[in-house]
């Protein structure tokens, strides 16, 4: 697999808090959208409710503010496969130009229990269909403040 | 300045997702929470008002999911002051167990155009106050998921 | 006029709370979604800039759970045009199902000042355009609990 | 029981707006907060676990703007208990001053087919103990928008 997944998510009215653009919290809500219309419409061959998983890290970069206004395109894939978490990248466009570059490590779990569990031969190979070693995101990265 | 700032935050019924525990983008707002009683209450001799400060990135590691029960104790710190930028670092525990590790990349803006603009001699007096080089946050990190 | 404003507000999965449907206050920004979507799209002839609006009452009928799922399809309409506030009513399906009847009073206030002010006329000929005095919705209306 | 339940709600800077005052549907969570309080502290014999209850209908009254300040007092009782459901008054105030009066209609349904139930001879029980007929909150109720 080389072109990752592409979300489009919807920027709501109280999605800006006072400085008047999307708050900063709720952009990893924007992220979780993404995250889970991969989930839904990508991961194949996969039984998600049997696998509830749950973010372990979260990292953002907020490239430029999210206006109320188009839709995000976010660009979602598999930066990395372990034994148990992998770790889902991210990197989200409005109207052209690039708002965000993330990262979630993700860990499978007992559904009941919570624990964490290795992830099995079925789900590795789901996963490995989204994985894009070399990331493209790198173009987007932030340019680092001083 | 060797003690980092404490603050309580209440967890809500409504910030639980369907897995039953606190939803990750929730905890980015239980730090906002943090951060602003730390704004408020501990950094003085500052103009808040004429100070508007974004968040650049964000860095949220989950020890152990966070209840709807007792409010999460969050101490915030500085752990870096750059010319344009600072770091906060924040570590959250809640029913006297390790719950969070974070940090937040803060940038101050002009109050109408919104561009980045250098720390001043009062902001870095200010800051300075609450900075910890050495990070007592290590002590919780997470163990990392293989 | 006689058709209401139709809106098409999507469902994220955090608007989900315990009880696996969408929470009872998230439902109160989907119709918000819907009314930002009327005022922008639809109440025309009229500066929204300088003239915030805000909500002075709320009335919702939950008559099914909203899942997460399809997009709920919210109607809008003007059920009341006073001289200092005006009625909007709405009526909300999802799936082909009704999952909601609701009203807001709206109260046009002053920018800065926040004060409450009477409508003038060019607000008031923008309104009636959307005015539908006898409601469409009392066919959704919720039959009562005992 | 002639007092109502007092429940002390915390305002998070998020919850404000770009209006500058804590968004209408979030001022639902607070009462959705103050409801919870009164569930777990003031509800006794009664197992919450086995009777999920949904929220049916709500009605909010906006009287002043909820600001990012101190905590809103919300009063919360019982105002008609039904077959199949009951009614929850609410009146809050914030800094000495009347914010909103509210009710919700609260239907106790099957904990897995979700279908509603009448309330049983303990939950009457329990319910009676908070119901106050008379209104107090008539006295803050809303003058009214012409």
């Amino acid at each position: 697999m080389t072109e990752p997944f592409r979300a489009r998510v919807g920027v709501r009215w109280s999605d800006q808090d006072l400085n008047g653009h999307v708050n900063n919290a709720r952009v990893a809500t924007l992220l979780e959208e993404a995250r889970m219309a991969w989930r839904t419409h990508a991961l194949t061959g996969y039984d998600h409710a049997a696998s509830p998983t749950v973010v372990a890290a979260l990292q953002l970069s907020f490239l430029r503010p999210i206006e109320f206004g188009p839709d995000v395109e976010i660009d979602v894939w598999v930066g990395r496969v372990g034994s148990k978490s992998y770790t889902l990248r991210y990197s989200g466009v409005q109207a052209g130009l690039p708002v965000l570059d993330a990262s979630t490590v993700m860990v499978p779990v007992h559904p009941v229990r919570g624990e964490s569990r290795p992830l099995d031969a079925e789900e590795r190979t789901s996963l490995a269909r989204w994985l894009i070693a070399a990331a493209p995101q790198q173009t987007h990265q932030q340019k680092g403040t001083a």
